[in-house]
């Protein structure tokens, strides 16, 4: 079956699907995405995305494409002509077309939206997850807006191909102080040896995390201790368990750090458990 | 008279030229650019910019995707269509369309890329130079891999869009150490009480410029004393004269840096000459 992508007002075959050269998206990575779980067909938190979404665009000051309930019909329209039940959609949105310099266009020109969406395999994630992933750590390389979910991608490019070439899955990212940021596509997490889960604040130096922030409600509710702070790469090896979170990992075990196991070098149980459990506390459009 | 474009083989109208939205310069800013000024439609140091090119390329392991002498036939009759005698010719090459995932394919995929070119008229860039350039400094916050080359210039976007908005024409980046690093899209000059020309090194911290090397060979040439050390924004304030450098701005001078005057707010002799003197020593192709 062919992909059908959304672009800039058309549903296309992906093959055919293309954006102008001078797309400034194309020349200086002037745009941001986001990625959403699909469900038995379904949109996971596509409300905190769209949210967050917006908080990028304003921040860029790149405007709305379309309106936001438009935008939805969108996203659930690509899920459907691909026939997604499990899997992805994925939305970016460039400042648009428009004669090459770097400052933004004088004349304000159409942003350029672009939806696609794919299947992954739930037999296949089930499978990683019960077996868990590898992280490798490298330093902090990235500039301080991560906050914004910006297309500038390269250095994560660059992060996670390093992993895979030492047979891991993610790289985590180490600041000049000596902390884990986060991964190079997801947030990073411990569990202390007392059964803390413990990940760093989205103030600054990470992006604020969909799944993230709906995994700290699910902590309340599941009445499991919380610590919001910084940890090290060695306190992380210390750990009882880690874990990383991102839309289309859902909560991922960690079992090794740099080649080191992390407890028993198996997925834990308080990690097992709230995958098992995040989709009672998540929303479902 | 259309704007020509050559993408991927092929020369095309410039509002027909695109590229797959699963183009990792489009999605990840996997990618690495050139720009070359275009004078009396030769290229200027083609040789030096395709050196550079290779280098990026080498750094992002991205394969070149024709030989060197087939690429600057393609730069050569991409000026030719678009009838450019003054201008620029731009040389944009990505790691290639692939399924969306942060990591480099596992299958190799041919690279993209893409070559435009445009007038840009004389007499406007020699009235800019008359008048002088306003800068303003901006906190360094881009990662420290700018040796390369690369598409993932959101943050440079964001520095000249600064500037425009403070009445100038290009932001100067500062580091943590209080230095001048250079500008979002130039390198950056001044010349103190005694003549002496100041540009940081491009061992770090900055890109290896192109105008930046042949400069420097200039000022041997003209036996002008030269420094290579990085300044403060302090130093340039007290400077004799300041400007910058890019192969679209020749040499520039700078009249004025964060609203405060260089020397008597006008262009200087030293740079003034300096452009006068540039193309003695550059390379036509």
């Amino acid at each position: 079956m062919a992909r059908i992508a959304y672009v800039n007002g058309r549903y296309q075959d992906m093959r055919d699907a293309c954006v102008n050269i001078e797309d400034r998206g194309y020349q200086f990575a002037d745009g941001v995405y986001e990625v959403c779980e699909v469900r038995g067909g379904r949109i996971v938190d596509m409300p905190r995305h769209l949210a967050r979404l917006q908080r990028s665009l304003g921040e860029l000051r790149i405007a709305m494409p379309m309106p936001l309930s438009a935008l939805q019909v969108v996203l659930h329209e690509v899920v459907r002509r691909n026939r997604v039940s499990y899997g992805i959609v994925y939305l970016q949105i460039s400042r648009g077309v428009a004669r090459r310099d770097h400052a933004f266009p004088v004349k304000p020109v159409q942003p350029s939206i672009v939806v696609t969406a794919r299947t992954i395999s739930l037999a296949k994630g089930e499978d990683s997850a019960a077996r868990g992933i590898k992280v490798i750590t490298v330093p902090e390389n990235r500039w301080p807006r991560v906050d914004i979910k910006s297309i500038a991608l390269l250095p994560n490019v660059l992060a996670k191909q390093a992993a895979r070439e030492q047979g891991a899955y993610e790289a985590w990212y180490v600041d000049s102080d000596g902390f884990v940021t986060e991964g190079s596509s997801s947030n990073a997490w411990i569990v202390t040896q007392d059964g803390r889960v413990v990940t760093r604040s989205a103030e600054f130096g990470i992006l604020a995390g969909i799944t993230r922030s709906v995994l700290i409600e699910t902590l309340a509710a599941l009445q499991i201790r919380f610590e919001e702070r910084p940890f090290t790469p060695s306190e992380a090896l210390q750990a009882k368990e880690a874990f990383v979170t991102a839309s289309s990992q859902i909560v991922m075990p960690v079992v090794a750090i740099d080649g080191q196991a992390i407890g028993d070098g198996t997925p834990g149980n308080i990690a097992k458990r709230l995958r098992e459990q995040f989709h009672r506390f998540s929303a479902f459009s």
